[in-house]
């Protein structure tokens, strides 16, 4: 996606080679403009795929997802990040670790918001080691529904997460990749 | 606005005569339809104000606050909670109680996002007590910007939040009030 790679040419800071900031655009401050940009272009890949809920993570996955589920007209559910165990049954829960911020997280998703007879489009800002992507893909396996695939707007596919996924036959689609940052340049596929 | 009182009379649940669950629409599942009828209320109410950012915290708050920014063609910024004590001088922090989890978190902006030429409309999804909502107000105070006011999607106007803030001169627009939550019943102003 054209735009998109010329905004983070423009605004990202690279903070190290593994470490991209994108938080004038994504993570912190957002472009709604370009957020629409964005979930309009997951809505076209995945038309024909008869989603009826768009799945992500809070906090930054949330405005690319709610873009996308707007222009899918489906509900969107983010899950939670929660400090404490979950011992709510009424819940799906995966522990997670994150490669930013070197924590483990449990996430967490209601089970009445996710049935078998859902088909689930799961929409994340950014896929690094893919691990968060991994918890979300597996309360989708539990909860019975069927995922239609993952949209990433950024995928660092240097790290291994889009690839690990992929290599499972499930589809991911990213708006952008990005293969280096070395020398503190970014180098699109 | 009747269309969103409606949806809270079908969808939520009165969880005791302080808590409301919102979580079908608003709070870990969201409507994007809904929503943005919600965030092209906002932006009407607030048409004239030449607001050139919208503030929220996370996570609830960002779908309403996304909606509003869109329809008002402007960024948004949403607030981080934070678990360690912020040191980053590059940032404005507030250390809030939660009144529904009932821990205190720190909540955090980026310097470079909030600068004195702003013109900042706060959107947040439920005010109660308005702790979150006085951290945001003086972290707008601290950045020099100016406050147009603040976009509520629900006010529980038997809890002081809302109120205190006007009393203090500042603009609260509520698309909704709710006056009681006694008895299991939800009652609006």
């Amino acid at each position: 996606m054209e735009v998109l790679k010329q905004r983070i040419l423009q605004e990202a800071s690279v903070l190290s080679d593994q470490l991209l900031r994108l938080d004038s655009i994504l993570n912190h401050q957002v472009d709604p403009q370009l957020i629409m940009q964005m979930g309009e272009e997951f809505a076209r890949r995945y038309a024909d795929e008869k989603v009826t809920k768009v799945l992500t993570m809070e906090s930054s996955g949330i405005s690319p997802a709610f873009a996308t589920a707007l222009e899918l007209g489906v509900p969107l559910v983010f899950a939670r990040r929660k400090r404490t165990i979950p011992t709510d049954t009424d819940e799906y829960s995966e522990r997670v670790p994150s490669f930013t911020k070197g924590i483990v997280t449990d996430i967490v998703v209601a089970r009445r918001f996710l049935k078998p007879e859902d088909r689930i489009l799961i929409i994340d800002d950014i896929i690094a080691n893919g691990d968060a992507a991994r918890g979300l893909i597996r309360i989708v396996e539990k909860s019975g529904a069927s995922l239609a695939g993952l949209g990433i707007a950024v995928e660092k596919s240097f790290q291994s997460g889009g690839r690990s996924i992929r290599e499972r036959g499930i589809r991911v689609e990213a708006l952008v990749q990005i293969r280096s940052l070395d020398q503190g340049k970014i180098q699109f596929e």
